[in-house]
Formats: C-alpha cells, structure tokens, sequence
C-alpha cells in the first residue's frame, strides 16, 4: 500500500494537506474479509469513506451497501447499486427518506423503537426490519453504546409491534463498538441475540437475519487483533449460539474496509518550545477540522510517519492549525516524535482513510476541506 | 430580529435544517459594540461567520477584519477589505500565507514563540507584530488558554526577538476565552497587559498596541452580562492600569455580532422512548457534524424555541441524525422541552449566527452542509 501511494505523493507532489486512498487496498480488505466469514453478506458502510471511486471497487467484488441517509442511497443507486442490495441502516430515519428509499425499491430498514416503526409502516408498507439492541461498547476504541438500540428486554415487543403494524421482523442487528479490540465482544453480542432469537420465536415470530454491525479495526498506534482472529471469533460464536442453523448473516465494515487503504499527507506549520518548562508543541496543516474529528478525547490514535523515523525522539504536543482550542489532536497520549521535525516537513498520518474527509468541515477559519486523491 | 427571521421562514419554508441570519441585526450589535468602546478598533474575528454577506454589512460600517487563515484574507480582499484593515491573527501561519498576505499589503501578525518570528522575519520583513499571552480561560464557556499564547513571562523576550529580526514589536494580545462570562476576568488580563507594556518599556521597547481579542458574548441559556456591562468592565481596567495614557486599542468580536443574529430552523426526526426508566430522545436533523460542534462536552447551550412552548415540559436528550454516537447535543445539561413534541415538528435554535455553519462538514453519513440565508 504504502508504495503505491508513497509513489503517487512522490510523483505528484500534491498541496498539503491530502488524502491518498489505494483502492486496490480496498479491494483486497474486502476480499480478506469476505474470505474470512464466506457466509456473511458484506454491506459496506458508505459513511466511512463516500467516495464514488471507493463504491465503484466494491460494486464488481459483490459487495452491498449499508446506508446512514437517503443521500447515500441515491449515491448507491446513481452508481449502479441495485436497491435490493441497499439497507437503510440509520436508526433516525426521516419519513420522507423513507417515502423515497422504498418507491426507489430499497426495502430493508433499521429499528429501535416503536415510533421508528410507525413511519416505516407508513412509507415503507411490507418492509422488512431488523431491530438494533444496546450493547456496552466495551473494548472499542469509538464505542457506539448509548445513542443507538433498544435494550435486549424490550427487542420482543419492538418487533411484535412492527409485526402488527404489517412490517416483517426479520431480525436484530448490534455493533461491538467502532475500532473494537477484544474479540470476546462478539461472544457476548451473538449470544445476546441468539437469546432474542428464542424469545421472539416465544412470541410467534420467526426471526431468520443476524446483522452483526462494524467493529472490524483498522491498524492505529494501538496493537489490534488480525482480521483472521475477529472473523473466528464471531465465527465460533454463532456456532456456540445458533450451532447448525444459523440465521442469514450480515456484516457491515467501514473503517475496515477504506481505514488501512488511506494515508493523509500534512505538513508542519509550526514547531514551538514556547511553553517554560519545555514541552514542544507541532502545529500541523490539518486538525480536527479538517478531518481528524476521530481524535476527540484522543480516541483514535492515528500512527505518523516522518523524515527522520530512526532518529532520536522526543514528547510532543500535536494540534491542527484553526484558531480553536478544540483543535489539538495528541496531549495524553503520549506522543514522542523525531527532535528534527521542523516547520515545512511533510507527515504521513497513516490508516486515514475512513472516518476522515468526510468529516472534514466546509470551511472553517477559510480553509478548504480534505483534498482527496484515489488512485 | 425574531420577527424578520420568522417572517423569512413562514413565508419561503426552505428545507430543514437552515441557518436564518438577519443582516440588520449583525449591523446593529456592531454599531452597540462602537458606541460601548469607542476608543478602540474594531476587528470582525470572519471565522466566525465568513459569509461574505456579513462582511459587506460590516465593511461601510467601518469595521476591520481579523482573519485566522490567508483563505479568509484572500476572502477580504475580494468583498474590497483594504489589507491596512486586516490582522493575520493566528499565531500558527504557513510561511507561504505569512509571504502572499505581505505582498497583498498585509502588514500586522499574530505570534507566540521565536519560529513564527522568523518565518515573518524572512516572508513579511519589517511588518508590526503583536504577542499573545496566555490567560486562565476562566470563566469562559469556551475557552481558549492552552494551545495560543505565551506564558506572560516570555513576552518581553519573544517581542524583543521581533525587535532583533527587524520587525516591528506593536504589543500584545490576549483572549479571555469565548463566551466569557466573568468581568473580572478582563481586569486580570488588561491588569497584565499594563505590567507587560512596563516590562518592556525596561527592555527598551516601546509598545502601542493592546488588543484584547474577543469573548463578547452571545445570549445562549446561561445568564451572560450585557455588553454594555462588558465595555464598562473593559474601560474601567483599561483607565486602572493605563491611566491617561491607554494604548491604541483593538477588539476582536465575532460570536458576538453573528451569533445572536442568527436562528437555525430543523425538523424532529425521531422521538423515542425506547429506553427504560423513560428517559425521552428527540433526535433532531442536525446535529454536530452539521453545525452544531460547539455541544461539544454540552459547552454551549443553545436557547430552543418550539411550537409548544408554555405547554407542560419534561427531560429530554437531545441528539443529532447521524448513526455516530457522539452526535448527542444535550444529555447532562438538564434539558426539558414540551412534551407534545412529535415527529415533524419544527424546532428553533437561537442565538446561531456564529460558529455553527462554517464548521459543518462537507458530507458526514451523506448529509449536506447547512443551508445558509443572509437576509
């Protein structure tokens, strides 16, 4: 990866700062992946790089599409994506967007309450709907615990409710959390929803879709299992929990698929040892709002090469160029970077390609958003 | 202003959501902000609100211009900004920034530390710069004491350093923090600005210029003191520790003249109650990645006006359309709204004229950046 794209910077010199995303990398993740859990149906998750280039190296491997707005599915569809191979994931769906997503034929839908189900019934009649239940996010790096799912207790009667309002249950969805690194999460959500698949069978349902989410990491500062051991890990958990008659599958990677392919390239704006006592600020063309939101609170831990790897390092305060305090990517993390950094060298901040443009804002303190480079 | 705002919207009923921002009002707090500091300069901090509409109110008004990037001066240049009324006021700057903004004529700069010194020394040779020292932050909703600024001990040593690279050392800067709320706080700080002009008065420079940056603020739901009580705090500290010889004096606002000029109109996508124990979620159609970043760790707390209002309230998380958890505006902030609230509904959310709609992102989960009107 890093040669093609080390080659393209090279050869191109494009302005910093930039993201280059390889997409013969995306294509290999999603071959990895679909060779590690052959029984999965893979829908990418758009919102983790949009990128038509990125949809259009997916679409020949077989992939689906996992979307967060019926902006991304009229995306999908002006790209060839058959609306069969569509799920409208987001759990807050306006009725509208529903209204379009099923006379464009789209036909799967999130839940995770009762009004949800309302609208669908509404505007999407005869949809099928899988519910998303909490789980705790332990061990991700970007949990997602709180905001989306019903508690496992109450998936029965969302889904009994949705039966009764002409809807077709078809089953329960999780995510482990974004960037999750302990491969026993999968235990504890496949085992919750094999529990719901029995309750709900209780209730007269028959359930037959198991949406597993996202979660598959990729490769930041912080070590993470191999996709191989995540892939065994639910595999061995849907054998424990469903032994010989599992449900139909779903997985919905993003980070994985387009993090590892992309590498943004930064150059220093300043370096400054005006702090007493020493501790030398980097003050990088890119902050977190010009795609690097991931590092609120530090969370996610991008590696960063240098001119001078090798060289003697020291601690460094990292943060973006914008006048806002916010805009300070590293401080608690413990960063230690080469002492000859200096203002003008170009970084690489690796594994940048999801969750990264994006998210990059429209213009704020003037400057533009992430150029972005797909080769 | 709610009335023009509200007409706009009634009478064009433009997609939800949209920022509403109405130009007599930015016009006005500017011409308040005048008459309460009269001695001093004023200089619309764009990055507030960079619309060019708001820069062609402000310009026959008299107003100057601090830009945090040479996109935003570039920006000035076009709406007809002389560069004699433009501040390059980050102390973070590529020395190619720091070389166009000179040639255009740009001539006074924001620093920090001896690098950025030498970047001006060699790209802007013989231009007024000004030092920015630290302050607590305190008292501010937002704060900005960490990142900008030298400890005010290294003043006199950075300025002088100007002095001995041929620049000219014009004074200092500081910023109370956004959205500050304490008025003693300007005392602390115009109190040691005087010690510092003293300072280097026994270093043998001679510096004439005080600017005390921005932190006027805007009406959010906290109680704020109202800018006349501002100017009279700064005037009051200004007469105590300059006397009758005060400084050319400058002034920074930028949530202040846009923020209370604008309303952001969005649409209830969801209310749920999925939770146990009934904890109430509406999730809005806009949320952090579209706008509304300053909810970040619930900082500021926006005023929201809803068709209910006066009716019977209870608790409520707010939180934003995207399938990203930390796209919750409002959990522990105490929040209650009407409990008639429903899907559809529109919701107003005032005082949102500044540091909303340039901080959108470009297509977070394939959602569009915020529609704007200048009206």
């Amino acid at each position: 990866m890093k040669d093609k794209i080390a080659r393209f910077l090279d050869e191109n010199e494009p302005e910093s700062p930039c993201l280059v995303v390889d997409l013969d990398r995306v294509a290999d993740h999603f071959r990895r992946l679909a060779a590690g859990l052959p029984e999965a149906e893979i829908f990418y998750a758009i919102k983790a790089n949009p990128a038509r280039d990125i949809l259009m190296t997916l679409l020949p491997l077989g992939a689906r599409f996992d979307a967060a707005s019926i902006y991304e599915i009229r995306q999908c569809l002006a790209a060839g994506v058959s609306p069969e191979e569509i799920s409208f994931g987001n759990t807050i769906k306006k009725e509208s967007a529903i209204s379009e997503a099923h006379e464009a034929g789209v036909s799967l839908f999130a839940v995770d309450c009762e009004s949800e189900i309302d609208k669908i019934a509404r505007a999407a009649p005869g949809a099928s709907v899988f519910c998303r239940f909490l789980t705790s996010g332990a061990g991700a790096d970007w949990p997602l615990s709180n905001k989306f799912g019903v508690s496992p207790a109450g998936v029965a009667e969302v889904l009994e409710y949705a039966s009764s309002r002409g809807l077709r249950p078809a089953g329960v969805s999780f995510h482990v959390g974004s960037q999750q690194r302990e491969l026993e999460q999968w235990d504890h959500a496949i085992g919750q929803a094999s529990k719901l698949f029995l309750a709900a069978q209780k209730s007269g349902l028959k359930l037959d879709l198991l949406n597993i989410g996202g979660g598959f990491p990729s490769q930041y500062r912080e070590e993470t299992p191999a996709l191989e051991a995540t892939c065994d890990a639910i595999q061995q958990a849907i054998r424990r929990h469903f032994g010989t008659s599992p449900p139909r599958l779903i997985a919905e990677p993003g980070r994985y698929i387009a993090g590892d392919a992309g590498v943004i390239e930064a150059e220093i704006v300043l370096v400054s040892k005006k702090r007493e006592g020493g501790r030398r600020w980097i003050y990088l063309d890119i902050g977190k709002f010009g795609g690097l939101i991931e590092t609120m609170d530090e969370a996610i831990r991008y590696r960063i090469e240098t001119p001078y790897d090798g060289g003697t390092t020291g601690p460094v305060v990292l943060a973006g160029p914008t006048c806002d305090e916010m805009d300070v990517l590293y401080d608690a993390a413990g960063y230690e970077l080469p002492l000859d950094l200096k203002e003008g060298d170009r970084v690489r901040i690796l594994s940048a390609g999801a969750y990264t443009a994006s998210y990059s804002s429209t213009g704020f303190n003037g400057f533009p958003p992430l150029r972005e480079y797909y080769i």
